[in-house]
């Protein structure tokens, strides 16, 4: 065995609404081994259980049995740190409060450390992506939804409920557009994610008299990933709709700076792949509605880090974190 | 001597565009001497700090000699806690950035912590007044303009350049009222402040036809107390004021809530006087934007510490605050 053989790995477990990731990672953020199994296929929560203890335990094996994991680190969609449950996530199969947390311990028997996916998204990318070293920084995803994490000071925001950071549903236009989900008008979600932009495209056709390939795909087709294929051909008015979201994004970053003031923001998601088509009417706008401390000082970052294993990376990094706040004092002493 | 006299004290100071005003304070918040000087009397930051060391140093003497003394804590507005300087406070005579940290540790010869007036109010709360045993909570004063202070896992949140909790800057109604200090248009302050209250009453009486005494008093003399006073007399239009006024506080508070789910808000100055008026309005609406997970279960509170020793004792509380995150590693382990 060679020493870096020796050294202790960490489990991490994304679970998604369609499918379960996860992978056994070293400290430095290498993905040893890894695999998925579907979670849509489990209706209930031990059937689901049981499948990931077959396709994982045996990679635990190979990586040289249970003695060398230091725990298991999980990111579920309404993951709550403190309790270690998934509360009412409306996109898994398992209604109601889940004990995730205690149902991994007791197939393990490896401590377990569960948090929303963004939030561990955070801590990957805290530890592995574009947020190494700082310890002020706000991770967002633009995807089907709007998903966000928060670090002041090193440390995730939980809030005093573990709940902490849901920035998507933050009102940006009051009265404005209506969410289905929560049934409030004017959050960021409902302009800002990919859903957002389908309805964000069907109101301008309609508005709108302006020429566009976007005229040309049945309505029930459209989606953000027609529009980012419009613009990329040069679509003015595929490029009208980033503009239009990428200003109402900037305006709900400004008021998350003058909230927490972190050294960047780290966007990542599938509306960030239009590139400055979104990101100079977010860093635009941004900076016009930041009062003059906190203008040209905060940066706009797209995640590096790759979409597959960020997930996996986030959560296994929650490990190393559960293990610093707990163990690091008698070091510093 | 008594034991009780050995214990070691604080000196708070929060100096304000007006007055300066600091006290010698106990660790239970039992403010021993107290004093004050005037700020708008000194051009020169020299001057003031002279003349804060005549009146300063008798007390010191009284309370036993500066070995008694852990260290001065002070609350500025635009204090920054990373540099201990003030920097580009409109409202007080020092232009540009005052190393007011320095100043005060050569004069005193004793260790200074720094911050706005607003995070020093928020260590008052967690440590003497409404806020005790919390660690999660915001503090925002209505006054003249609107301040605020995030306390996050029993933390001030500083940000990562010592300027984060600008709350009252943040963007309520996208393209709303102008606010001629920032050059920004619809944020919490322009609104949900002693002038935004001014000018609400302005606006109203111009819009609306309805009878009111305030009606009666020359504009230029309308402020938020003449609206007050006329609400406490049963005055419709006054009270719709603090209708439109409850209303956009509370939307600006579910988006806090979002952002860092704290336990509780805790409110001061003079707008809040108002009582029900004003908070109704402001829990009903923050209420009404919130997601379900977020829903009853924020208490908006009133700050009960005495509004005079308030600043004085949070800006003293930052030297017990200091001590602790220096110290308490050693007692934990």
């Amino acid at each position: 065995m060679t020493s870096s053989s020796l050294q202790p790995l960490a489990i991490g477990i994304d679970i998604g609404g369609t499918g379960t990731k996860f992978g056994i990672v070293d400290r430095s953020g290498n993905i040893l081994f890894a695999g998925s199994i579907s979670t849509r296929g489990h209706n209930e929560v031990d059937s689901f259980i049981d499948e990931l203890y077959k396709s994982l335990y045996p990679l635990i094996q190979k990586a040289g049995g249970p003695g060398r994991i230091v725990g298991i680190g999980s990111g579920a969609p309404n993951g709550n740190f403190y309790t270690k449950t998934i509360e009412y996530a409306p996109n898994l199969p398992w209604k109601g409060i889940i004990p995730m947390g205690k149902l991994l311990e007791n197939k393990f028997n490896l401590p377990v450390v569960l948090t929303n996916d963004a939030n561990a998204a955070a801590i990957g990318e805290m530890m592995y992506g574009a947020a190494q070293g700082m310890k002020d920084f706000i991770t967002i995803t633009l995807g089907t939804g709007v998903g966000s994490g928060i670090v002041a000071n090193g440390h995730l925001i939980y809030g005093h409920d573990g709940f902490a950071g849901e920035l998507g549903h933050t009102i940006v236009i009051p009265n404005g557009r209506f969410h289905e989900g929560t049934e409030k008008y004017g959050s960021l979600e409902s302009y800002a994610s990919a859903t957002g932009v389908r309805l964000t495209t069907l109101e301008m056709l309609e508005k709108s008299k302006e020429e566009s390939l976007l005229r040309n795909i049945p309505p029930a087709q459209l989606d953000s990933k027609k529009v980012y294929e419009a613009a990329m051909k040069g679509d003015r008015l595929a490029k009208e709709i980033y503009e239009f979201t990428g200003k109402i994004l900037g305006l709900a970053l400004a008021n998350f700076v003058m909230f927490s003031s972190p050294e960047a923001i780290i966007l990542f998601g599938g509306l960030t792949k239009a590139g400055d088509l979104i990101l100079k009417p977010t860093r635009e706008n941004m900076e016009a509605n930041l009062i003059k401390i906190f203008q040209n000082k905060i940066r706009i970052l797209i995640s590096h880090l790759k979409e597959a294993d960020a997930a996996i990376l986030g959560a296994s990094a929650l490990v190393w974190d559960m293990n610093m706040q707990e163990y690091s004092s008698p070091l510093k002493v």
